[in-house]
C-alpha cells in the first residue's frame, strides 16, 4: 500500500518503452558526460582500482582502509546483484517456490473436500451440503478477498500483460496488493475444484514478482532503473510463469511469446529459456525433495510405446480431431463472451449482481457443483475427480473401451470413475465434454483469478480419448497390416486432442510444445502439430483468441494485428487517418492557451511547435508538465509572495527605506525551481483513492463523467481554486506555506482578477522537460508501415509533419479504427493471422476499406466519450 | 540465367523491405484510389458476381460466357493459388522432395565407397588408395561446379540469409544457378563423407526454393509482388530447411528465429509452423513410403527408459558437459577463424591456392580421409563410421564401458568400431573427438557447400558418451539409494553433450529441441536445458556465434547487436556518431550538380532538399532515378534530337517553310517520358558478367578500383561517352536511335560542348519516383533507441533532421562501428545476448566509450575504401 505511489511512477516510465521522453536535464548531463568522455580518452584504461583511490581522495577525512573496503564490496555488490542472471534466477527460484506452495495448498483443499465428502457417506443430503458448500465458501471468499484487496487481480491476467508488455500502463496492475490478491485468490479458487486453471493467473504473478523483484533489487545497483528493462524482464516473467506452472520451460517461453508479443526480440528469448528453466528446474526438484516423486519427471507423465506410437492411417482421425477442436475452440470463445455479455447486458440482473457482488459467484459454483455431485449426475460425467486425476486417467495408456477398465490397475483407480454400470464409457465421455464445456465457459467469468487454459486442455483430452476409444473399438487389431499387430493407443489421441483444443482457444501452436513437456513423450509430434495447426487454422478462422476477446470485452488499450496479405492497407495512408486538429502549444504561447488547451485536450503529451503560423514541430510536453507550469504560475505560494510583494511595495509607498528587493526575487526563482522539480514528480502520486467495483476493473471508470465536477467549463468564476484543487494537492505546496509571514486577505474577487493577470504572462519554458524527438511520420506514410512502427516500437501516438511542419497527429486509437474497421458491440474483429484462411479473394477486404472511410468521417463529425481508451481516462483522472 | 536480371529487380525490392520508396506514380495511384473508394461507399457491398459482370460488359465483343467463365476460373485461381497456405505447402513439399532425394543420393555415394573399399581388402594400398580417391574426386567436383556455377553456393548460406533477412540485398544469393549449384555440390560435398553438415545449406536451399517459387507463382497472381511478403516468406522457408534436414519442425522453428532474427514477428512463427510441419510430414512419409521405416518415428530414435530416465545426482556431471562444451564451442569458432585467416594472410600460400582452385580442396580432403583410413590411424577413432552411423551408435542406450560392446547387438553392429583389440573404449572416444574437431573446423573452410552443425553435433553427442560412460564406469550400479538399481545410461549423456556443444557453436538453446525431435525422446528434458543453457553461457562470453564469425569473416553488411545494460550506449547520440557532409540534391539545381554528386558519393539513395541555405529535407531519390535523369539528358537520342533540330533550323533558315516544330516537338516529350520509364527498368540489368574468384565470393570485389577505368576523374574530356557507356548501355536506347533520320556527325569537341550546355539546365524532377517518407532522426535520438529502430525496421541509413533542415545521414555502417567499438583484423566484437555474463562492473563499457569515439574521429579524418559495406560495393558495380 505504501509502494502505490512510486509503483505507479515505475510504470510511467514502461509507458514510454524505450522510446521518447529524454528530458532536458538527462539531455544536459549526457551532452556533458559524452564531451568528458571524448576528451579524456587516455583516461580510459586507468583501472578500477585506481578509480577507487580517486573515490578515495574525494573522501579524504574518513578512515581510508574501512572505505576502500566499503566501496569494493559496494562495487561487488552493485556489479553482481545488478547483473540480469542473478534477477532472473532470483526470480524463477521465487516463482518456483510459489507454484509449489500454490499446488500444495490446491491439493489439501481438494483432499479435505473429499475427505469431508467421504466421512458423511451415511447420509446423501449432508454429503451433498458438504460437496457443495465447500466450494461455494471458497468461491466467495476468494471473490470477496479479490474484491476487497485488489479488483485487478481478477481473471486470467494475460490480457493484461499483453497490453502491459505493448507498452500500455494499466495502473495497479502490478502492486503487492495485486500480488497478495491473485496468490491466495487463486489458491481458493482452485482449491475449490471449479473447471478453472493456474495458467494464466500464474503469468500475470510471475510479472507481478518481476515488478516487485525489480523494484527490490534497485535498492542495490542502478540498473533497475532503466526503462526498456522493466519490459524486457517482465517478458521473462511471463515465460517463467508458464514454465513453472506446467514445469514446461521451452513450451512456457513459446505459449509467453505467442500469448503476448507481436514482434519479439530475440535476445529476451534467452532470459525467458533461463528463468523458465530454473524455475521448471526447481519447482520439480521441490516435488522429489518432498518425496513424491522419485526423480525429475513430467508432470503427467506418459508410458506410450516407443516403437510404433502410431499409424500412417490414423492420421485422417488425428486430423479430424485438429478440425473439430478448432470449432469447439471457437465455440468457447463465443460461449464465454456470449456469457459475459448477456450478465452486462441484462440491466436488472446486472444491477442485482453488482449490489450482491458475491452472489454471481456463489451462485455459478453452486451450480456446477450440484452438476457434479458424485451421487447425483457427477456419476455419468466422473464428476469425483479433481481436474488433475481427470488429465492423468484420461492420458492413461490403456484402452477402456475393448478391455473394459480396472481389472490391472496398479494405482489407485480413478480410472473406475469413468466406467458406470449401465453407461457405455462413450457416453460418459460426452456427457464430460459436453457437461465441462459449458461449465468451463460459465466458471472462466467468475470474478476470481482463474484460467481457462487447463480446464480446456482436459476437455480436449477428454475429447481425443473419446476419438481415440472410438478408433480402438473400431480396429480392434490396429490398422497396420505388415504382420505384427500394434493396437491403437487411444492415450495419444487424447493427448492430440489436448494439445489441439488448447492451441484453437489460445491461437497457439506451442500448446503442442507444453503437451509434450507435461506428458514427456514426443513421440506423436507429427500428429499433435497436425492437429493443432489445423485446429488452429479453423478456429482463427472463426473467432478472435480468448485473450483477445477479453481485451474487447475489457476494452483495453490494445492494438489489433494486421492480417496476412491485405494490400488496401498498404493505400491507406497516415493523411487518411490521422487527426487534423492537433492540440499543439507555441513556444510564445501565454499560460491561459496552456490553460485552455488542458481543459479541452486529453492527450498524455502535446507538441511544441515554434508559432501557429509555421507550425514547425520542436518536441512533445508532458501534461504534467504543463499541469505543474500552470500550477506554478497560478498557485498560493506564488500569489502570497505576491500579496507580500504588494505589501512591501505599500510599505516602500509609504517610508522610503532600501530593500533588497531584486535580491529577494532571484531568491525566489531558484526557489520557484526546485518546487517546479519536486512538484513534477509528486503530480504522479494519486490523489483520490480509487474506487473499486466488482466485474468492471479500475481502468474503465468513465472519468469524463468526474471531471466536470472539478473544473467548471466557465472560464472565469473561480477557477483559480478549482486549478489549486486539481493541481496543487501535493504535500510540497503545502510546504512552502509556512515560510510566508502574510496572510492570504485576498477575496475571491481579487484572487480572479490576480490569476487573469498571471494568465496573460508569456510562459517560461527554460525548467521544462521536452522530448526533443517524438516521433514522427509523413502524411505519405502507410497504414501498413504506421501499424508495424507502432506495433514495433510500442508508440501510443506519433506526429505526422510535412517538411518539418506539424499537420497532424496518429494515436492508437486512430490506428486501432482503421484497422479494426468497425468497433461493434458484440463482434471482436481482431484479424488473426491465419485469417487469411477465411477469406478468398478481395471483396470482404474491400468492405473493410470502406467501413474505415465511413467511421472516419463519423469520428469527425463527432467524438464519443465512450470511446476514449482506459489509458486516456486513467490520466485524466490523474 | 535467363531469370537473373529480374530476379535482381525483386531483390531491389528486398533492400527496401516495407518501408519506404514509394514511387510518386504509386502514391497518385493510391491517393485516387483511396478517393474513389471513399466517394462510393455504397458500392463496395456489390458482391462478386456483378463485378465479374462488369468486367463482361467492359469486354462485350467477345463470347460472353467462355468470358464469364475464364474469369471466374482466373479468379479462383489467383484467389486460391494466391493465399499463402498453397504457398507454405508447395514450399514444404518441394523441400522434403529435395532433402529426401539429397538424403538418397547420399547413401547411395557412401554406399558405393563402402562397397569400393570392402571389395579391395586383398590389398591395403588399393584400398588406401580407393578410400581417398574417392573423397577427394567428389569434393573436387563439388568445389569446382560450385565455382563455376554460382560461387555464392559456397558455404553454410545462414550467415548470408541473416543478412538478406535484416534487409541487405545480397546479389545473386537467391537465383536458380545457385540452387542448382548448391543442391549438387551438397550432394558430392556430404557423399564424400568428409565432415560435413548438411543443415545450414538447407536453410539456404530453402530459401532459394521459395524465392524461387515466389516468382513462379507471381505468373498466377498479384499478390507476390509484394515486398515485405518475400521477407516472410524467406523467414518461413528459413525454418522448412532446418524442419525438413531434421523432421524437426519444432526445433526447426526455434532454431531459424535464433539465427537468423533480431526482431521476430509473432505472425511468421505461424508460417513457420504450418510449412516445417508439413515439409517434415513429407519428410517422413517418403521414408515409410520407401519401406525404411515402418511408420513416422524420429531420425535417430533413442530407446532410453521412461521410468527413471536419471538422477537428481547426476545433474552435476551434465552441468560439467554443459561448461566444457562451451569452451569447447568458443574453440571451434576460434580455430575455424583461425585456419581461414591463416590462409588469407599467408600470402604465398594465398596466391598459390588461388590459381589452383582446386587444389585446397583436394589437399584438405586427401589429409582429412587419409587420417580416417580404417587400416590406418582411423581404427583408433572408429574411422569406418559415417557420421550418421557414428550418431546411432553414439546414442545407444547401453553402456560400453561396463558390459564390452558387441555381445548383445541385433543390428549391423556399427559399435564394433569402437572396439579396438587394444585400446580403451575411452581412448578410442578421446581420440574420435579430438581428431574430428580439428577435422570439422578444417573441413568447414572447404569451399563447398556446407554446414557445420552436424559434425558438431556428432562430437557433441561423442563427448557426452565420454563422460557419460566415465560416470557408469565410476557407479556401476547406478547413483540412486533408495533401493532400485537404476544403472547410468550414457546414450542420455550423448544426447545433452550433442545439444550443448551444437548450441554452444550456434549460439543457440534451440538445438535443446532439435535433439528431442530427432531422438524422439523428451525425458532428458531438464539436463538438456541445463547444459545448453550452461553452454551458451560460457561460449557467448569468449566467442561470436559461428554464423556472426563467418559474417564478420566475409564483411556482410550486418548490424550487430547491443549488449545487455550498456548504460553508455544511451548516453550517446545520433549527432556523435552521424556524418554530416551529407551528399544531397536541391529541388533547383542543375544537371551538373547531379553529375557531381553521382560521380563523388557511393550512396544507393540521395536526399533531396528544398535548397542549400534551407535544407528542408524534402525525400529521398535513388541513385538509379538520377542516373536515368542524367542519361537522359546526356544521351545520344537528345543529341541526335538537337541535331536534328539544328538541321530544321538551319532549314529553316535557308527556306523558310512551315514546319510543325512544336507538334514535334511535344511528341518527343511523350517520347522521352516513355523512354525514361522503360530506362529505369532495364538499368538494373548488370551489364557486365559478373568475374568469379574462388574462396571470395562475388560481393568482396573492390569495385571502387573498377570505377576510374570508366568514367575519368577529369570531368570535361570526353565525359559524354563515358557517361553513355556507363548509364545508357541498355537495348531501349539502342532503339530508339533508329527512328532518327540524321547522321551522328558532331566532332568529340562539339559534343563535349553540347554536353556542357546541356549540364547547365536545370533538372526536371517531374517524373522521377521520390520517396516523400524517408526515414529521419532528430540529432538527439541516442544510439540505443537509434539501433532499435535500425534493426526493427530494417532501414539502411537513415537522415538526420533538426526542425525539418537535414544536418546529417546515419547509415548502417556508422552505427556498425558506433556499436562494436573497434573494427579489428582479427578480433571479433559482435556482442552476444548473454555477454553480461562476461563483463562485470562498468570498467569494459566505459572502454569501449572510448573506442567509439576514437574511432569516430579516425573515420572522419580518413575513409579507408576497404571499409566499404559490399552493399555498397555491389551497387557501385552496376
Amino acid at each position: 500500500m505504501a509502494g502505490d505511489g512510486s509503483d505507479q511512477r515505475a510504470l510511467q516510465y514502461e509507458q514510454t518503452l524505450m522510446y521518447g521522453r529524454y528530458t532536458q536535464e538527462l539531455g544536459v548531463y549526457a551532452k556533458e558526460e559524452a564531451a568528458r568522455l571524448r576528451e579524456s580518452g587516455q583516461r580510459r584504461s586507468v583501472s578500477d582500482r585506481s578509480r577507487t583511490l580517486d573515490l578515495l581522495e574525494y573522501d579524504k577525512g574518513r578512515c581510508a582502509k574501512c572505505r576502500i573496503c566499503t566501496v569494493r564490496c559496494q562495487k561487488f555488490l552493485i556489479s553482481r546483484v545488478g547483473e540480469d542472471w542473478i534477477f532472473l534466477i532470483l526470480l524463477g527460484l521465487l516463482m518456483a517456490l510459489v507454484s509449489w506452495v500454490v499446488d500444495f495448498c490446491i491439493a489439501i483443499c481438494l483432499q479435505a473436500q473429499k475427505w469431508m465428502y467421504g466421512g458423511l457417506d451415511s447420509n446423501v443430503f449432508l454429503q451433498y451440503l458438504a460437496w457443495v458448500t465447500y466450494p461455494v465458501v471458497l468461491i466467495t471468499f476468494s471473490a470477496g478477498f479479490t474484491q476487497i484487496l485488489a479488483p485487478q487481480a481478477v481473471g486470467s491476467g494475460i490480457p493484461e500483460m499483453k497490453t502491459i508488455l505493448r507498452g500500455v500502463v494499466l495502473k495497479e496492475y502490478l502492486t503487492f496488493k495485486t500480488f497478495v490478491a491473485k496468490v491466495i485468490g487463486l489458491t481458493c479458487a482452485l482449491g475449490s475444484g471449479m473447471p478453472l486453471g493456474k495458467e494464466g493467473p500464474f503469468v500475470h504473478i510471475a510479472s507481478l514478482c518481476a515488478a516487485l523483484l525489480s523494484k527490490f533489487m534497485s535498492l542495490f545497483g542502478g540498473i533497475y532503473e532503466n526503462e526498456s528493462r522493466n519490459i524486457e524482464m517482465l517478458a521473462a516473467a511471463c515465460a517463467v510463469g508458464v514454465g513453472c506452472c506446467f514445469a514446461a520451460p521451452i513450451g512456457g517461453v513459446l505459449f509467453s511469446i505467442e500469448v503476448t508479443s507481436t514482434f519479439f526480440a530475440v535476445r529476451n528469448y534467452w532470459r525467458g529459456f533461463f528463468a523458465a528453466t530454473f524455475s521448471a528446474f526447481i519447482f520439480r526438484v521441490l516435488a522429489v525433495w518432498n518425496r513424491d516423486e522419485e526423480t525429475i519427471t513430467a508432470l503427467f507423465k506418459t508410458r506410450f510405446r516407443l516403437d510404433f506410437p502410431f499409424d500412417l492411417q490414423e492420421l485422417p482421425a488425428f486430423a479430424v480431431i485438429g478440425i473439430a477442436s478448432g470449432f469447439g475452440g471457437a465455440l468457447f470463445v463465443y460461449l464465454n463472451r456470449l456469457i459475459v455479455q448477456f450478465i452486462r447486458k441484462q440491466k436488472a440482473i446486472n444491477r442485482f449482481l453488482m449490489k450482491k457482488r458475491l452472489l454471481y459467484p456463489a451462485l455459478v459454483t453452486l451450480l456446477i457443483s450440484t452438476l457434479t455431485f458424485p451421487p447425483g449426475f457427477g456419476q455419468f460425467m466422473a464428476g469425483k475427480l479433481t481436474q488433475k486425476e481427470s488429465l492423468v486417467t484420461l492420458l492413461d495408456n490403456r484402452t477402456w473401451a475393448k478391455q473394459g477398465i480396472a481389472e490391472d490397475f496398479d494405482y489407485i483407480g480413478h480410472s473406475q470413475a469413468w466406467k458406470h454400470p449401465q453407461l457405455n464409457v462413450f457416453v460418459t465421455l460426452v456427457l464430460f465434454i459436453v457437461m465441462k464445456f459449458w461449465m468451463s465457459a460459465l466458471a472462466t467469468t467468475i470474478p476470481v483469478p482463474c484460467g481457462a487454459f487447463m480446464p480446456v486442455f482436459v476437455i480436449g483430452a477428454a475429447f481425443g480419448r473419446l476419438v481415440g476409444e472410438s478408433m480402438a473399438a473400431w480396429f480392434p487389431d490396429g490398422i497396420n497390416t505388415d504382420g505384427t499387430i500394434y493396437p491403437i493407443v487411444p492415450g495419444g489421441y487424447a493427448v492430440v486432442g489436448a494439445a489441439a483444443l488448447s492451441g484453437a482457444v489460445t491461437h497457439t501452436v506451442s500448446t503442442a510444445v507444453i503437451v509434450f513437456e507435461l506428458t514427456g513423450q514426443i513421440s506423436h509430434i507429427l500428429p499433435v502439430m497436425i492437429a493443432v495447426i489445423l485446429a488452429n487454422a479453423v478456429a482463427q478462422s472463426l473467432q478472435p483468441s480468448l485473450y483477445d476477446s477479453i481485451i474487447r470485452i475489457k476494452k483495453l488499450p490494445y492494438l489489433p494485428e494486421l492480417g496476412w496479405g491485405h494490400h488496401e492497407k498498404y493505400n491507406i495512408r497516415v493523411e487518411d487517418i490521422m487527426v487534423r486538429d492537433v492540440r499543439y502549444i507555441t513556444l510564445n504561447c501565454c499560460y491561459r492557451d496552456l490553460h485552455n488547451v488542458l481543459l479541452t485536450g486529453h492527450l498524455k503529451t502535446l507538441a511544441l511547435v515554434e508559432s501557429a503560423e509555421s507550425m514547425i514541430l520542436l518536441g512533445s510536453i508532458e501534461r504534467a508538465q504543463l499541469q505543474s507550469l500552470l500550477s506554478q504560475q497560478l498557485g498560493r505560494p506564488r500569489r502570497l509572495e505576491y500579496i507580500r510583494e504588494r505589501a512591501a511595495a505599500e510599505k516602500k509607498h509609504l517610508s522610503v527605506v532600501s530593500n533588497p528587493g531584486s535580491e529577494d526575487g532571484s531568491q525566489r526563482a531558484s526557489q520557484e525551481v526546485r518546487f517546479q522539480i519536486s512538484t513534477e514528480e509528486s503530480s504522479f502520486s494519486p490523489t483520490r483513492p480509487v474506487p473499486q467495483k466488482p466485474l468492471k476493473p479500475a481502468l474503465k471508470r468513465p472519468s469524463v463523467v468526474e471531471r466536470p465536477t472539478e473544473i467548471p467549463t466557465g472560464p472565469n468564476d473561480n477557477s483559480g481554486i478549482a486549478l489549486k484543487n486539481l493541481f496543487c494537492a501535493s504535500p510540497d505546496t503545502e510546504g512552502l506555506e509556512d515560510d510566508g509571514d502574510v496572510e492570504d486577505d485576498m477575496t475571491i474577487r481579487e484572487i480572479a482578477e490576480w490569476e487573469e493577470k498571471q494568465l496573460d504572462e508569456q510562459v517560461n519554458f527554460n525548467n521544462c522537460k521536452i522530448d526533443p524527438a517524438p516521433f514522427q511520420l509523413v502524411e505519405r506514410t502507410s497504414l501498413h508501415k504506421t501499424h508495424t512502427i507502432f506495433s514495433l516500437l510500442g508508440l501510443d501516438h506519433a506526429y505526422v509533419t510535412s517538411i518539418g511542419r506539424l499537420i497532424g497527429v496518429v494515436s492508437l486509437k486512430e490506428l486501432r479504427k482503421a484497422i479494426e474497421g468497425s468497433v461493434t458491440v458484440k463482434g471482436v474483429k481482431v484479424r488473426p493471422p491465419l485469417a487469411s484462411f477465411r477469406d478468398s479473394g478481395t471483396s470482404s477486404s474491400e468492405n473493410e476499406a470502406t467501413e474505415l472511410h465511413k467511421l472516419w468521417d463519423r469520428h469527425k463529425s463527432m467524438s464519443l466519450p465512450r470511446e476514449h481508451t482506459p489509458s486516456e481516462s486513467d490520466e485524466k483522472s490523474q
